[in-house]
This record gives C-alpha cells, sequence and structure tokens, in this order.
C-alpha cells in the first residue's frame, strides 16, 4: 500500500522519472463512461513541463496511451491502464546525485526507506514526473463527476508576496474559465506579478512557495463519511500525495482559530424547498460530509527544493560535508504546474466518495 | 470504509453518544506487547469530559473494559476490542434536535447521507464522543511506540487570540510534561489568559477555536511512502477524522509560501556518524518519509459548534426557517480535549508505518 | 488484516473461548435496513451448542446484544456492533493444554503464529465459538438478500458413510424448510442414519467428517468479478474461514474432471424474455460472475479435531513425546452446526458482491 | 477491488485478450529482490501458448517487458510493472461473438456485470490470456520465496480418465524436475496416456478437464491467520481468480468425510529439537496457519468451454435461441497451461503471508 489508492476505485500508480514509461491503472471504473480524449489531454497538458519560460524546460509530450479498459470511446469496467513514454531523457550523469543528497527532496530518507536500492535518477518514484498519471486519473474522475453535475477549479491565492482576490461567488463558467489560464488567478492585475516573482526567482537561481485555493461546485449535501474516512480525510491524504503539498486548510482553516462559534457556525435557511448556508466558513464540509456547499480548500506548496543556488549537504557514501550544485532544468515554481495535480486529487476525492454512495442506493 | 481504519493494522470504531457502549476494535497488533493500563487510562482521562470548568460538565468514567486480545498483560495477536459504556445518559427530549438541524454539525449532512436513518440524539456516532476509542486505540500505539524510542507531545498553539511560543529545542521529558498539564503550554505565562478567553466565551454562551502543535520525537529515518500513503497522508487522514478539525500545516506548512527555496531547504551535515538536518522546516518528513528530525505539525480545530446563543437554523421536517437555542453541557473549546485525540491519531498514523516498515526487514 | 473481512462491508471479529465476550462489528451497512431480530436469533440458534445430543453439552444461550448501529429497529449506516457475552465458562485447569498441543487443532501452529502469547484457553481466538459472530455477521446479511430475493439453504450431503440425494428442482420453500430441520437432509430416511453414525462415533470417543451442500437462489445475473474478486473466490475465502472446513466444489466441481467440454458446457436458451441455462454444472457462476441460476457448492469439513480417545503428541514446553486425552464437551461431528456457519458466509459474501453491483448505477 | 489483490503486496491485472497490452503492477515489493529474469521467463514460457499440439496454437512470445521498479537488477521497492505486449492479433470478425454468448464463458454474465460495455473479443478481460501477467506476479513471488527456502510444484493429478500417481515423499528436486516437464506426472506411463486422451478430444472438437496436485515444500511453521485471512482462504482466493477453476480441496480435501477424527488428526511427534507430524491429511495448513509440512491441495479445472463442436445457446441481441460453432484456435485441455498459473496463485499467496508475518518481527 504504498503507491496504490485503494478505495471504491482503485489507482495504482508506477514508474520513474527516467523510466521507460510511468503509467497509472485505475480499477472500479463504472462501465459506460465515456471518455473525452480532448478533455484527458487537456489535463495533461495543463501539466505538462516545457509550455512557458515559468515551467521547466524539459520537454514531454505527455500524452496517454490507453491500453486497456476503453473499448470504442468507452470505459468497459474492467482496468483502465494509461502508459507514458518517456521521450525527453538527457542522459547524463547521476553519480553525483547518487551520493550527493538533495536538500528538500527525498533522496536520503528515500534511500533509507528503500534500503539504498531506490532508482535515483530524477529522483526516480519520487519524482514530480510522477503526477502525470495522477492528473490522467483525475481526468477521468473528471469526467465522472461532469455527469454528476460537479466542475471543479482553482486558482494562485499567494506567490511568494503576491496574493490574489478570493473566489467570492463564483460560478462554473468562472471556474472553467481559470482553468484555460497559464496562471490562474482572479485579479486580473495579478497573474503579471506572479509571473515577475517567479522570474527574479529563477533569475536568482532560487524558487518561490504557493498556496492553491481549490473549488467544486455542484457537489451533492450527503457525501463523505465521519471518522476515517471524512471526505477531509480522503482529500487531505490524497493532497499529501502530491510532492511539495505541506499543508491544507478547509474553508476558513486555521482562521477558524480567530472565530467565535457564534461567527463560524454557518446557519441553514430554506431557499424555496432547497436548504442553504448563509456563510460557508466550513468548506462544504462538516462532520466529514458535504453540506450543499461548494467545497472549498487551500493547500500550500513549498518552494522547489532543486535550485541552482550551491546549497550545504552530506555525501552519503563518505559520510562526509559537502556542498551541492543543482544543474538541469527546474520549475522555479511547481505551485504552477501543482495546479492541474491538486484539482485531479480532488476529483479523485470527490468520486471515489460519489461511488462508496451509490452502495446505499 | 466508513468508520474503519485499514492499514497494517486495523481498528474499527463503533457506537453512538447515547448509545450502551461504544468501542475499538484494533486488528493486526503485534502479540507480546505489553499493555500498561494505567498509561492507557492515563491518555483516557486526559480526553474524559468533566474533569474542570473549561470542559463540558457531561460527566463519564470513560473507563476502558478490554474484552479481547490481551491475555495475561501481554496482546496476543488477536483483535483487541475495547469498551466503554455509557454511564451520564441525561434522558432528555431530543424531538426538537430530531428536526431542528445545529449549525456547524454534522446534523443535516449525516441525515441526507444516512437517508434519515440516522441516531440523532446527542450527534450520534459523529458525538465527540467517539474520540474516546481513538484515545484508547492511539494510546496501545503509544505502547508499542514507546519500545521504539518515539515520545509524542503536544500543546495549545493558540487559543482564539492568545498564541503560545514555539516547541523551540523541546526534549522527550519536556513533551512529557506537557501531558500531565491540564492546559498543556510552553510559555507559563500563557495557561492563565488561555483559561480566562475560554471563560468568557463560556460567559458569552459562544465558543472558540484552537491550534494544537504536535510533535513526535525519536522517529528514525525511512518510516513512511512516497505518494498515496507518504506519512502527511496517513497523519493527515487521521487527523481529519477528529470532528471540529479543519486545517493541518506539517513543519513551515503555509509559512513556505513566503518563503524561497534557499531558505526553506533543510540542509543535510554530519553529526559524526549521524545524518542530521541543519532546520526542520518540513516538519521531519520530506517526500512522504521521516528524515529523523522530529515531526511536528500543527492543527486547527473550530471552535464547539454547540453554543448556548440563540441561531438561526431549520427545521428539516417542515422545511421552514426557524430558530435554536442548544441547552446542555458544552466544551466551550473542543481543543482543549482535543490534544490527546490528536496525538492518538498521530500515534496511530506512526504506528501504522512502523508495522509497514518491518515487513521489508 | 487477520480477523477483519474487508470489502463492501467491513466486518470485525473478536473474542476468545473463554473470554469476557465475543462479537462481530459490520461497517458499511446501507441505512434502514429493517433488522428482524427473530429471524437474527432463529439463525444464532441454529449454531448454538447444547441443543441436541449430537452436539456439545456446553451451553451458551449465544443470544446477540447489538449497542450500536441499530435505531428504532433499522440499521442507522453506522457500524453495527454485537455482542454475545460468555456464560458458561467451566472454570478448569488449562495448563495441560498450554504445553500439550492437541492434534488437528491450531494450538500449535497458532502457538508459533501469535509467538506464543496466544489465550490458549479453549482454542482462545481459534475457537469454533467465534462462528457465533460470523453467523450473526451473516443473519444480517440475509436480511439485506430477502429483500433483493435472495433465499439461502443447505442440507447435510454426506456424513461419514451415509449420503443424502441431491438438491434436484428444488424451491425457495424447501429451502427455508431445511432451515428448520435439526438434521438437514432432503432423503427422509437418511436423518435418522446420520444420527446412528454420530452417536457411534461419540460412543466411541471419536468423530466424523461431513460434506455440506448449499445452494442460494434468486441471485441475479452479473453479479461477481473476474479474476481475483471472483465470486467462487470471494465465497472460498469466506469459507475456510470457518474452522474446519478443507475444501469447496462449484456446481460439479471436481467432478468436471470426468467431463467433456461438449458435456460440461451449460447451454442456453431463451424462456420467454428470459436468459436460462439446461444444466446447471458451473453451479451458477462463469467468469467469476453469477449466471442468473441457483449458487451451488459442497464444502468439506472435517472431523471434529477434539476426541476423547487417547493420542499422540508432544509437550511444547519439554520438547518431549506425551499422549493426550481430550476430556470435555465436543460436537461428534462439527459438519452439523456448521450448516448455518456455512449460509452465513455465503450470504456474506454475497452480500458484498451486491453492494460492489450498485456502485455502478 | 475487481481486477486488484490487496494484501501485504498489491497486484493490478490489466488488459483484454485483443488489447495493444496486457500486463501486471505489483506494489509493496521489498526493495533489494534480485529478480532472475532467466527464471521468470522460464514462467512465462511454461504457460505460453503454442508450444506444442496439445495447446492453442495461437503464438505468442509472452516476454515481459519490465518498465518500472528494477534497478540495476534488483527491485527497488516501488511499483513493478512488467508489460507483455499483444503480437499475435488476427484480426477476424468478431461480431458473430458480440451477440452469440459461448456456453461455459463469460460472454453472458460478463456482458450483464458490465452492462453491455465490455470487450468482448476474445473473451476480453476475462481471457485466459490474463493469466500470463497472473504468471509474471508469481514468478517474482517465486523469487522471494526461493530465498526462504520454498519450493512449489505441481502434477497433472487426473486428465479425464487417466491418473497419476500421488506426491509420496517427493523432496525439492523432484518437485523442480516436475516443473520442466511439458505434462508434468510422477508416474511415467501416465505422460502418454494423457497425451492420447487430450488428443482424441481434439480430434472430436470437444475439451477435457483436468485435477492440478501442487505442493509447496519449506513452508515454515506459524505463517497465515485464523478466520478471514487463513491459508486456505488465500490460496483459494487466488485460485478462483483462475479461469476455469471450480474446486480446491487441501490435503484430504473431501476425503476428509469418510475418516474418523482419530484416523484424520495428523499426531504430533518430536524428531529431534523439531516438531513433526505423522501423517499430513491437513495438508500443511490447520487452523488456518501452516504446520511446517508441506502445503498439498488439488484444483479441478473445468474442460475448455471452447470447442469446435456445434453448441446451442442464444442470440443476446435478438433474444432468440441460436446455435453457435467456435472456430480459432484453443486448448482442448486447460488444465495443462493451468498448471504454472495455479503454482503462481500459490507463490502469490504464500508471499504475502510471509510479507504480513514479518510485521511482527
Amino acid at each position: 500500500m504504498n503507491s496504490v489508492y485503494v478505495g471504491n476505485i482503485t489507482i495504482t500508480i508506477f514508474g520513474e522519472s527516467h523510466g521507460e514509461a510511468i503509467g497509472a491503472v485505475i480499477d472500479g471504473l463504472p462501465p459506460g463512461l465515456k471518455l473525452d480524449l480532448d478533455s484527458i489531454n487537456k489535463e495533461m497538458d495543463r501539466r505538462k513541463p516545457g509550455s512557458s519560460k515559468l515551467t521547466t524546460m524539459r520537454r514531454e509530450s505527455d500524452q496517454v496511451n490507453i491500453v486497456s479498459g476503453l473499448f470504442e470511446g468507452y470505459t468497459t469496467g474492467a482496468p483502465l491502464c494509461g502508459l507514458i513514454y518517456t521521450e525527453d531523457k538527457k542522459s547524463k550523469d547521476y553519480s553525483e546525485l547518487k551520493v550527493k543528497m538533495r536538500p528538500g527532496h527525498s533522496d536520503y530518507p528515500g534511500n533509507v526507506h528503500y534500503r539504498g536500492f531506490n532508482d535515483y535518477r530524477g529522483g526516480g518514484h519520487f519524482s514530480g514526473r510522477l503526477t502525470a498519471p495522477l492528473v490522467f486519473a483525475g481526468a477521468v474522475a473528471k469526467e465522472y463527476l461532469k455527469q454528476e453535475g460537479v466542475v471543479i477549479g482553482s486558482h494562485l491565492k499567494k506567490i511568494y508576496n503576491v496574493e490574489d482576490k478570493d473566489f467570492g461567488s463564483f460560478g462554473s463558467e468562472e471556474l472553467i474559465r481559470l482553468s484555460e489560464m497559464s496562471i490562474p488567478v482572479i485579479d486580473p492585475e495579478v497573474g503579471a506579478k506572479i509571473e515577475a516573482v517567479i522570474l527574479e526567482a529563477k533569475h536568482d537561481e532560487d524558487s518561490v512557495g504557493g498556496e492553491i485555493e481549490c473549488m467544486a461546485l455542484g457537489v451533492r449535501v450527503g457525501i463523505g463519511s465521519p471518522l476515517f474516512n471524512s471526505l477531509e480525510s480522503r482529500i487531505s491524504s490524497l493532497m499529501f500525495s502530491v510532492p511539495g503539498v505541506k499543508g491544507i486548510s478547509f474553508g476558513k482553516g486555521f482562521g477558524f482559530v480567530d472565530l467565535k462559534g457564534s461567527e463560524a457556525n454557518d446557519p441553514y435557511y430554506m431557499a424555496g424547498e432547497e436548504v442553504k448556508v448563509r456563510s460557508n466558513n466550513n468548506g462544504g464540509i462538516i462532520g466529514g460530509i458535504s453540506v450543499g456547499a461548494p467545497i472549498v480548500f487551500k493547500v500550500a506548496m513549498k518552494p522547489t527544493p532543486s535550485i541552482s543556488k550551491k546549497q550545504e549537504t552530506i555525501n552519503l557514501e563518505t559520510k562526509t560535508n559537502t556542498e551541492l550544485e543543482i544543474t538541469g532544468r527546474h520549475d522555479p515554481c511547481i505551485a504552477i504546474r501543482g495546479v492541474p495535480v491538486v484539482e485531479a486529487a480532488l476529483a479523485i476525492a470527490l468520486f471515489d466518495a460519489y461511488l462508496e454512495d451509490k452502495k446505499w442506493n
């Protein structure tokens, strides 16, 4: 149970940064789900590297090759396997990375965890590249959720010291529009500022962190569980599967600490036949279960640990202190490409919770 | 898979606030683990209600009655079942709560989730009372972790507008001392201020939120997994099982957003034969795996949703707007009693990850 | 994952032969399932000891005390916990059983498995008594299946050298009638013969094995899965959870070996609008999935390993050869009381598969 | 949870008979396991079609292409993905098979299960071809078991009316020798008779069933679990994942019915410091746990349902009765190629149980 998500669907993600292929197998998919390959590839494109000067220059088309589980455009109900072949394998010398542990990366704990047998090239199985199959799985989940009237979108709430506006009373169309922006922000003036901050970090051989705010509209009331499988448990568990995510906050999140109960509670009222909440401090989830309001949460992503600046570290072989300059092509801000990944993780969590709910029908 | 934690151990939590008994069954426990029942009861006492004017006046001794899996003081390896009988059942009229949905509570989403068949008395299966078996399970996990040299402790980082100091360079003894305080704080002046803030909220028929910071010392390097079972995934998933938790942040967490990579990365150095990190911004976890530094994270708990103040809500039966005044005995700040619960959740996550690691030996 | 069944429902069975209580917790039950406690107790009674001279004289009322998950007669959707308290605890000296390993029993492998920490009294967690909570879980599953039009029944196909007739074209009513017989057989002359054979074995301080044939009527086509979760995989896995079961055979089972494909295949034909099979050699399951015909299978149960006759064995403490005479109250033929247990195991497997199927609706 | 085995390792099998590729992903593999690719390919060769006139003429090299989880000859601990590309895709017209349901095949129940969206070409995901990735996973499991001193072997106990001798006191070398025979039998005269029987069936456009007996030597005492995860539960569950298996019998199995307890029990004795059993009626498993004796069981495989003889069936589209002659290349006796598949299923079960046991060290 390392790289397998086991729920009402099962997702197995495999591969290493420099392996022949990476991919995902999704089992438990309902048969008869029409897969819009264009939509799926659009999601892959949102995450793929090399698309702007804000992201790594490594070029991968990241097209998914579905080899099973799809027949005449529809899921069969049998496992869906999507393969992504590695194209841009710069053959380079990895002997330094084998012994010099990159700070902020999994190199050292990964080496110990895997008893020294890990494929260290480019981070191996820990590589951010493994989020490509996650986005694939999320894209399939989104196809299902679309049918259920659920729409997911996100924006860059904050990059370093540049902050975006709140979602406010965003609707589906506005959410969809965000997904078409390379720097998804609500305040039109913020995009350029973010770009400037990232390019400056890049120029300084450094990187910056970011906060992504994500929303799901149309999630009906009653989805989720109490206790171990609360909707927050499912979502957070998947979010922390994304390399670089270090915090999550639902609704007011840490802001709840500054509130009194009388301010924090979301009062109910009848809007015609429909139950609604006056505020949405709980981010659409109460007691682990969706309340019919938008699901809203924020995740914090740390600055890319791969920086070109000289860093202090150790040589694991010689057990001595040393220094490291990481060359190569890196994202100066992983939060940018993190947006579709975070959405994918959310889509998987919701898909799973929807399937579970059906068992009781 | 609602109220069952399935990992290398399986924990099933059952019961309702006003049922005859609540409890937990833990399966997969290593045989031969000596259970110190005093330590376990101490953990139960830390969580139990009625111990001070800061907590609810409901009185429960919350003693655990272990009916299986323990023989001559040692775990047998067969499932360990701990029962907690309900003592203080104030027989009262729940007809109002059946139809009036308490804001901020699971009443309404729970009703929909369970198709109207939920036991609504006192929140039923969603009740905070269900954290008692969680603490029991955590206490057993702590017994295991003790053998592995792991010590867990926490303090109230912030209650409403009162903030405590940081852990700094806390050691095991200081952590243990925290667990003996009814208001666990580092700064001795903060305790009284917290008390005042909570009592004021209580007096105002209101409640306040809080932030708990938790630390595990002695977790060895290499524990956890990449992707779906990252240590953060496991910990966060369990944290959001605790009613009222709305955010989690590992190490710098959301503070990472304000950092550059060169500041955020935790450089390695050799301390004799041992690999150490100069800083611990990552809260002891990198790439989903423990790095040998203290595990540190914060959780945000919302203000108790049960407040005596009049609140706007709906009558689910008549489908009309109405008002609600919640009478009864409530914690004005659930974060206080949340401390041992958060620790229990952490202990379970670490226990599970330790057992998983053993499979590869 | 020892004593927990993890599927679309989760069942945790706990307890030891001589513990304070044994029980089962079932999670994932659909809310709103009306539980007929009379039906459940009837199932418990079918399995309970002490009801005739053919079974052990140990007396247990084996009434289930449901402490959670049931509210006003309906399942709530939260975990259902049923406790069975131990009444007839003959306090006896177990020091001999601690060291002398009973042949055919789990004593020795259980001791090694549990590193010597197992509760050896009366077989501990391995005791046949643990089938009581299994029957309870099965009784709940039967309540669900009833709604779906599924009826389960069985007969003693063979006890030692006495063989019963086949099911032939049995219908629901005949199946139900079987469940009311203390020695369920189809051929009325066989019952007395079975009784004679068992009493003879008892008189000889010996025991006999038996073959149970079980049938489920009304299982609709399409339930199950290919590969790892084939209906046969699920059923067999649960059957071998029952102590003493050593073989299972679906439809023709081992008889298939003597057939040619042209004889073995079950031809389809249209009976009006309905698809039917001319024969049912496959026992209602093809490719791991129900075909709409009755599910039919046989299980072999070994003779009760507890016999009073003197047996050769070892003393595990002194590591020497020794002899053993097992005193006490034993079933001379566990297959008799195995009938409701086998049905319970089947009911759980079908219940699980039905719930899974719903996810795709 | 359809095509995923979830235990202490997770195995996902994907693909369809006529898809681009089929494969398996194994997660949870211990790092540092040296994979002998020759041994793995030898297992693949044992199963692969087209190797003799007794098996189907479809030709597939069935070489496994490992694309992840292997680095410098050793498992990394990350998921191991093995792909098998489809080579011999005879493009033929499947329109008949789309509507005419082959008796004895999953066509009809699979159609209903998958709501009509199944890939029906060549049986799709139900195809016997999917046992190739199972054999791959089993071959990896065997590499692990080899280190633990476990050797697995099997013979054709019975093909139609030709019966082989028993294992008797077989040792490791004799078991290994069996694995090198194309018709693995103990009695040298039986091989030719089996060949004759199969060729006769083939000539008659028919097929025959068979019984495979399988043995694992060197399994140490204490492996397995009581109840739901008994060693028999695990093994049987995996056996019934193999298309065509319809029965399993451990040790004496159905033969226990004819025995008395005094004959059935396997008495213990001390052989020096070692505990041994005088007989092995229980097939090496008592109480769900290995007893240190050889694991021995038999499985029944039905005759290949694909036969050329004319058969009665239905047209699912027109809902009318019709006839069917299956053309193409079929095994006249799937039990022949079933031998390495059954061994693979056993290897996986034992591997899983060994890993579980390690958690308690």
